[in-house]
């Protein structure tokens, strides 16, 4: 910790995980602050989470635990598809979801599409803890584009689909992806075989019940779909993530098959993920279950989730 | 909500999660706040999460989410036990471990052990939510005893000891009994096939210090120590648990004959927990599972933990 | 500042100065707290400030600047009226109102009102450094009662009325004593010549107007009355006193007169008054009083104000 | 308001009154932000007070409550002096002190040195509402450069000074402009019959101990100086400010000649000030008096005072 660090912050981000509970991160430093034609970003030196990536106003990383929310986000599709080839990353913008991607000695191209060449170009230069490079990746093209049009021109192209949206905020750029139509223009462009994954809000009481019609929206599109979440310190909250597939999803994997086929396909550099850590993540406790075989809402384009920040509880 | 949660609320509690991340709990209203001989405790109602109990300024469970904390770290241990007749809880104020106790069919007797006698009857008039009746049962007896000095008075007579002790922040009633030497006093008080449940504080990178040291401690006393964890919202950190035995542990229990188990010898009144919440808990992440395996400090009475609120990371 | 001042603070009391600057209070440790019949009331260690007094939510006065607070309440009234031998103090409970007036050596009964006598109880055993013994002084009579009940019972009997209660919040012990029907009560207990103190809420753009209404309400009732307000740091607010009299008021005063009359009829100990500070105390600046000027609104029974603590600005 | 300060704000600045009483001003919207060779500065829109303009973390002014810094920094040392012509603000970055010298008909020319280029740009850009068109008028002319640079070459040119520089931040670009040896040449840029005015930190215990010491070091220039504060709601403190001239300074001034005064030789459009106002402001309470009148300390470049956001109050 730097001399600066010994003086209490000054500035401060709110997190209003409910009315009555808000988490306020420190900034120690603006690094970078900008308003694209898409959102507003902060790049800061928070403290004890190292750097941290905030869009309009929500947390999305930090460079402290970003290994916790990116392995598990991209891991399991990868595990349960077995040796993808073509990838494809929606959003994503810190270049840490495609550097995941990279780690399978399988996978000859990985595609990502975010809307906002502002906020990518920002996490290139300020964030290298995360993408580590992957931006220069020769397997990787970077394309600036909306992910729905991107979506509408690639058909069966896919082995793993990485859908990871800023949250569906009202006026965001994002609402409208987290609907029956965008999943299944994702599963279009899914190769036979091939598996969804979408970043999928908090799973808390009292705050998922996004997460939940989510899962009863994808299940509405795909023969399966698995919710699973983990703790991601910086966010304050579990969040959850859906994969969901026409294949089926293995809820109950061998560790020492995962791992040897971690170890045959990738470069094993994991300090989340390994076998044990994937049966885990596959075993949602019981009130979540209860709370996803009772949802049967399903958002579509007419009546998208609209994602609060100040989200009242149920 | 009441009426008066529509106003801004006027009293806070900042839990520093780490020096740069606080987490603020409203207070709705003082149900109860008593400076007793050993601490200073709070009953309040806090808002999304119903009421809350502090004590010494530590947030120690609610009623909205206790069915998380309490099923997590009573429920493991009776499982691997398989049919346990006695069991004693050390500490454990709010009456919500013994009632986790009395779910089992098979329990004769259960002993509750308390430092102090004005929390527990404030906690018993004023959560009837969390002990729901338990301290009426007649299998139950309260005896109002440093848990240590009751210790040293029981040999070979319980089937779980559930230590859920408050933290041991420093000139609190508790910092001496996360060591080594009360250890072994609680695995000689076991009967022979008997499980120790300790909790064991946040499992969270940037702090879980503590948590990994007491595996450590409890590894240097018992043949075998497990340590899982659960995140419990009201305390903003995913929260840690150690169950220890001379006997094995299933580390990979088969859902399906949990469930079993459970049907037979408990009432089947659990929210969270189940054979699949089992199996997934069992399960920790990597990382985690790393610092545990580099760790061997064993804390000592002459050198026992000393948790701060405010602890640096690591 | 004691050990325990090291560790940032646990407990916070909000002061919502407006929706978006609110100032947070430390409690460093909790004195008092009690709900009487009447109100919630807390004494605490507040740290820079001392002790701090806090009823229903709101910040009464500290140990720290309760000077500046209660010098200004009492002495321009005692002043202007020259040489007071019978007091009436309407609320005050701190008792620091009554040293106030025991200053004067001309004094010769001060009776004090109050409607809880729990929160007079706990000021007198916990606030000494406010009251210094004034309690106890044979002048003083202490009278339990509602103040309005107690002003229907008395006539032509007072120099000086000071009414210092608490704030007029909704469902509160005071709100409707800030009404032009309760200013004739005390305009009749008067005696010829004498003075009443009304304490009047912040002054302070953006929330001067309740201030402003009251002295139009008394401006109603009196033949002269005047406005003036002093900075009470732990207030957060100028706080605002309202001067009213069917006698003169001298709004300039002479201040090497005032000293000269203070060195004659009082025991001089004055931290923050003299004649240079009663100069300038009464002279407001001409925002203030322009607001004054414009406004023509009386408060009545029927009509009370309602001050809120999220007062949104006019 | 808009809809969009209805969600509760994200964005928080921390304004450290005291180590235990914290102003947070909510940030409903960032202006602008930017780095710039010397400082951090920030436009934001605060909510209640408009918009706000923060430096190196440090409240610096609003739109809501501007008024109320700048006609008491400007007037009294215009009202003093009686008819100046020539005026030199350094510092000033908002615009609006300059705003206030030429309310004054009899003045011919300003000259505004600042030597931050992109805050007195940003300021003309986005804060309107202060400077009111002020750097457009001919008699204005905006000097980029260090305050001390610009005083070592101008001699006996003043009637007026204004130093309205940011706060003496350890590292911040105004330390050393507090200084005795920074006052004499403030000093020698005066005319004979000059006035020179210091903004001068908050008067207010328990955070004086500054502006005490500035009151010293100014009567080892000057044979006058005299101290006067104002309570700026937006700052959280009464404001200080040193008025010092080898003039006598008028500290009993009668309001009807200031007010005859103002209307011969100003446009007249006050909202705070007039010679009430004035009377007022010249009066300080006996505390600060007693304060000043015990301090010798002077602030020399060797040692400089070191404003800290965090003082620790004596």
């Amino acid at each position: 910790m730097t001399q600066e660090h010994v003086s209490p912050p000054i500035y401060w981000i709110a997190d209003y995980l409910t009315p009555s509970d808000i988490l306020y991160h420190a900034v120690h430093k603006v690094i970078v602050h900008k308003r694209t034609p898409y959102q507003e970003m902060w790049i800061v030196d928070c403290g004890t989470y190292g750097k941290g990536l905030i869009i309009d106003g929500i947390w999305q990383s930090s460079t402290g635990d970003d290994f916790i929310y990116h392995e598990t986000l991209v891991q399991p599709a990868f595990v349960n598809h077995g040796g993808p080839r073509a990838a494809l990353v929606l959003g994503g913008g810190e270049g840490a979801t495609i550097r995941e991607a990279l780690k399978w000695r399988t996978v000859e191209k990985v595609v990502m599409v975010d809307l906002d060449a502002e906020v990518v170009a920002a996490c290139r230069e300020h964030l290298p803890e995360m993408h580590q490079g992957a931006f220069d990746d020769p397997k990787v093209k970077l394309v600036i584009k909306d992910a729905v049009d991107y979506l509408d021109e690639t058909v069966g192209e896919w082995d793993v689909i990485i859908s990871d949206l800023t949250d569906p905020i009202e006026h965001g750029p994002a609402y409208k992806l987290f609907t029956k139509e965008y999943f299944e223009k994702a599963r279009k462009a899914l190769r036979p075989g091939g598996y969804f994954l979408l970043q999928a809000g908090p799973v808390s009481p009292p705050s998922m019940g996004m997460h939940v019609r989510l899962v009863s929206t994808l299940k509405a599109v795909f023969a399966n779909a698995h919710s699973y979440h983990v703790h991601v310190p910086c966010l304050g909250h579990p969040w959850g993530f859906i994969l969901a597939s026409d294949m089926p999803i293995n809820t109950r994997p061998d560790p020492e098959a995962v791992n040897k086929l971690l170890a045959e396909k990738t470069n094993g550099k994991f300090k989340m993920f390994d076998g044990i850590t994937l049966l885990g993540l596959m075993q949602s406790p019981k009130h979540v279950r209860d709370a996803i075989a009772a949802e049967r809402h399903v958002y579509t384009l007419d009546a998208p989730p609209v994602f609060s920040t100040q989200e009242l509880p149920k």
